[in-house]
């Protein structure tokens, strides 16, 4: 009996959930869920069913695992306590600051239904969290740091397509070398905002748009890119699609602590992921945790989890002997 | 109440847990059970208590985890079945392909007692394994590499001191850049034996041994080194002593995978160690899963378990709701 699973909207990243099922011998897609007239979504796979979202809760019993592929601001902190009520759900909530408010929402509803709701699954939030964790819980006498990059900022994409004249933009973030090689070194440097990022952009303007003007923009924007060291090239429609239309990104996370009677030793942890599509790879983070979530709905475990909560073995499709033997 | 740690060993890796105790706000340091005469033993902190390992059983009530710092081969095959009829344990056990006899014999003393025992903990078997588990299941269609080093191996420095005129020595191992750059590429390459590691000795000889015996006898052994492509230098205690004391260690773990409809996509997922402190940075990881193994006895589990059971939360003395705030 495979697990089945559900995803609810339909955008980059549950196109990426619907690709990734497939690479697990265990699960099986039951049907994508969508706002939109579902005659209208052109899915990855032809096999993959659509169905109106109105309709979902007559799949109540159908669905093992639904994954909530609805953005952060708006649809998340209303889909996925609604959704808990009914189903063992998945979400890649990112907005940090919210991330308690969403927490006990979340978990009123799935402690009521029974269910396990999984919030906050992807890689940041997600395995870069994972990984401040165990760095920090090994090496207590040290410091982290999270870099983010090379790659491509949705939200500051959409920030400068909000500039007059700006046809439309693409915005990389790019971790600063010098930055990481000091973190590397373990000197636990201090570093401000602007010494471990740059961001560079790509703008197609309007013809005759006065680029100085949109340059200047940009660059002085607040909390978006005002504390940063900027770069602006004006590109045209055709280069901007050839050059920049794949969604990489990426990024590291460095721990540095001491150890011994007299702190004399030093050691380094550092994770770092890099990733052909954001998307696609936040996708399989979500898939793997959709797995550990109907496990422990199985185990009688139920209310919000969050990556933290989860032991290591629900997530692989292999057996905990095989691990033991294999992987261990 | 502190959580009160005993020490079961005292060589580097008791030593190193002595000092890591120390680092946890949470965590103090019962005592240390020795089979040498306690008063012989010199602990890294004057306050340290030892004990001779015949009483332990008098102090059952007083320690809440006994991690056991013995090794692999003798010592912990014995030992930690043997502590977990009353203690809750934590060992490093790393004979891989002994691990699977190693948890029944440990499960059943730890079932019957009702303790929590955590075998195969420190970073290979440790955090490595975490890292191919989740990076496996993030990433099925794909293919990881261990690579360790560069680092100090004692079990290829003890083979070297075997050897007839060898009065001391000491073996590094190290990956190959080569080998290192190709899996980065994504193209998941086959490697031998040889391709991933390179071996460098340090070798003091007895005065007037023959040296290009040695030597050969070094790169013909079976096992430790014909596989690889090995360089041996001889130097004098001195420069021994003086420029290959410390046990520096680390490595890589790196999975390349696949996603994407047509699997167009390539993601890199890498985990790196550099520490200066081989022992140290062991004692670090097990004296966090101490802290877990306390925690989930107290939640009412038992058994034989290993990094792959602990869910991260357990690891660290923050609490869930701090963890979720500001490391999420």
């Amino acid at each position: 009996m495979k697990i089945k699973i559900g995803i609810a909207g339909y955008g980059n990243l549950g196109r990426g959930v619907e690709c990734a099922i497939r690479q697990n011998p265990d699960l099986e897609l039951f049907g994508i869920f969508t706002r939109r007239n579902p005659e209208s979504v052109k899915t990855a796979f032809e096999s993959s069913k659509v169905y109106c979202v109105d309709d979902i809760l007559n799949f109540k019993d159908d669905i093992d695992v639904l994954i909530i592929c609805g953005g952060s601001a708006t649809d998340l902190p209303v889909q996925t306590p609604e959704f808990a009520k009914a189903f063992n759900v998945v979400d890649s909530f990112d907005t940090h600051a919210r991330i308690p408010e969403h927490f006990a929402n979340v978990d009123a509803s799935a402690k009521a239904s029974g269910k396990v709701a999984m919030i906050s699954v992807g890689w940041d939030p997600g395995m870069f969290s994972l990984n401040r964790l165990y760095a920090e819980a090994i090496l207590p006498d040290g410091k982290d740091y999270t870099f983010w990059g090379k790659g491509v900022s949705q939200g500051h994409s959409d920030a400068i397509r909000r500039i007059d004249g700006v046809v439309d933009a693409r915005q990389y973030t790019i971790p600063v070398d010098e930055a990481l090689e000091a973190v590397r070194s373990g000197v636990n440097p201090e570093l401000s905002t602007r010494q471990k990022h740059t961001r560079e952009c790509f703008v197609v303007a309007e013809d005759g748009a006065d680029k100085a003007r949109i340059e200047h923009e940009i660059k002085t924007m607040p909390n978006y890119f005002a504390d940063y060291d900027t770069t602006v090239h004006f590109i045209s429609a055709e280069e901007l699609a050839r050059d920049h239309s794949g969604i990489p990104h990426g990024g590291f996370v460095i721990r540095c602590g001491k150890t011994g009677a007299e702190s004399e030793n030093t050691h380094l942890i550092e994770y770092s992921l890099k990733l052909d599509s954001n998307p696609e790879f936040t996708a399989s983070v979500l898939v793997a945790y959709a797995r550990a979530a109907y496990r422990m709905n199985a185990d009688g475990m139920s209310g919000c989890k969050t990556v933290f909560d989860v032991a290591p073995v629900y997530l692989s499709h292999k057996s905990p002997e095989e691990l033991r033997a294999h992987s261990l």
